[in-house]
């Protein structure tokens, strides 16, 4: 149950908004092997990290559980995907639709876990695909798309020197939430939240162990 | 200046080499703009973390300023980029190369960071593109291929229900470093590190500020 004081007040680091989804597709798997129940320990085990950090990661959002046990994981799973607002869908669409943006336009994976990709964008017409199910529009359909199709999500994948630009408008058209595949950290008001997928970050932050094998 | 019982000794948490990355790129943007001295005040407003965790955080690697002095940048790079192993280049391949896998190829921005795509691999020949500036060679070049040309680095994008099954063979062929764009926890040995890029926990980890907007 989540409590009143929970729901009104309590201020939830970032980094445990971000474990949320993490968890819920931990806990999806287990439900899939057959589990019902699962203790912070082995929730634990399962993301390497210390049940003590899973209970005070949870207790932000309710009481899940009693004590010796474990979570029942269905209930955990549905009171979870309301906190973080999972137990919607939401549209989103994609600027640049070149070779990146286009691979993007193209995976399954998003519409299941929620998110619609319902329309795209491109500065190039001649980017147009038809093999896509979506049509790629020019820019200066953004403002009125945006507003007609309800989409609160934006996917940006143009190169680099464009992308300040292109975030800026949307901030411009009221979006609140973006997920920026260009290579540059970029800047926006408190009310926006941004996550960059940053493969050189990544890459970059592996050598340390390869430096030292 | 590195003190030998760090080189030697020191565990250095996973989330702390994380973030040298992020630190180098600062940096460098500050060297760009022309300055030669941060304080770990200054540091911390830029990634928006504390000037007590940033000089936490380089404690690992030796002592680089004096009190109320600030860091020198450029030795500053200098040293971190030798901790984690930035100071050479490393070869890679991919994967899978679909509409993903070409998109990587194709991406400028690895080899100006140290990373060198020299082969790509994928079990459809017909997906060869001779727009790539590199072949696309069959799965059966893969060992022969990873010995020649001393790759370290592995990029993997092919489909979710093939991952698996490839990073298991990069492994065997001796590959520590995986960057994973597939959907999935791959299972990997302790010495194998793993990044996943996975713009599904991205998205997810947004609604929760869109719901309470």
């Amino acid at each position: 149950m989540i409590s009143s004081k929970t729901k009104s007040s309590m201020f939830v680091p970032e980094v445990v908004i971000q474990r949320i989804p993490i968890y819920l597709r931990i806990l999806q798997e287990e439900l899939n092997f057959g589990n019902n129940v699962i203790s912070s320990k082995n929730l634990g085990n399962r993301l390497q990290m210390s049940s003590a950090q899973i209970r005070k990661d949870l207790s932000y959002f309710g009481k899940f559980g009693k004590q010796g046990q474990g979570y029942p994981i269905a209930f955990l799973v549905d009171k979870l995907k309301v906190v973080v607002g999972l137990e919607q869908n939401w549209n989103a669409c994609i600027i640049g639709a070149g070779r990146l943006g286009q691979s993007i336009i193209n995976y399954p994976g998003f519409s299941p876990e929620g998110f619609k990709i319902v329309a795209a964008f491109d500065s190039n017409n001649k980017s147009y695909s038809d093999e896509n199910s979506i049509p790629i529009l020019g820019m200066e359909k953004l403002s009125k798309t945006i507003q007609d199709k309800s989409i609160r999500v934006a996917i940006v994948s143009v190169p680099a020197i464009e992308a300040q630009k292109v975030i800026d408008l949307l901030i411009i058209e009221g979006i609140k939430a973006i997920l920026n595949y260009a290579p540059i950290s970029p800047k926006v008001p408190n009310d926006v939240v941004v996550r960059n997928i940053d493969p050189i970050l990544s890459l970059q932050s592996m050598t340390y162990y390869l430096k030292r094998n």
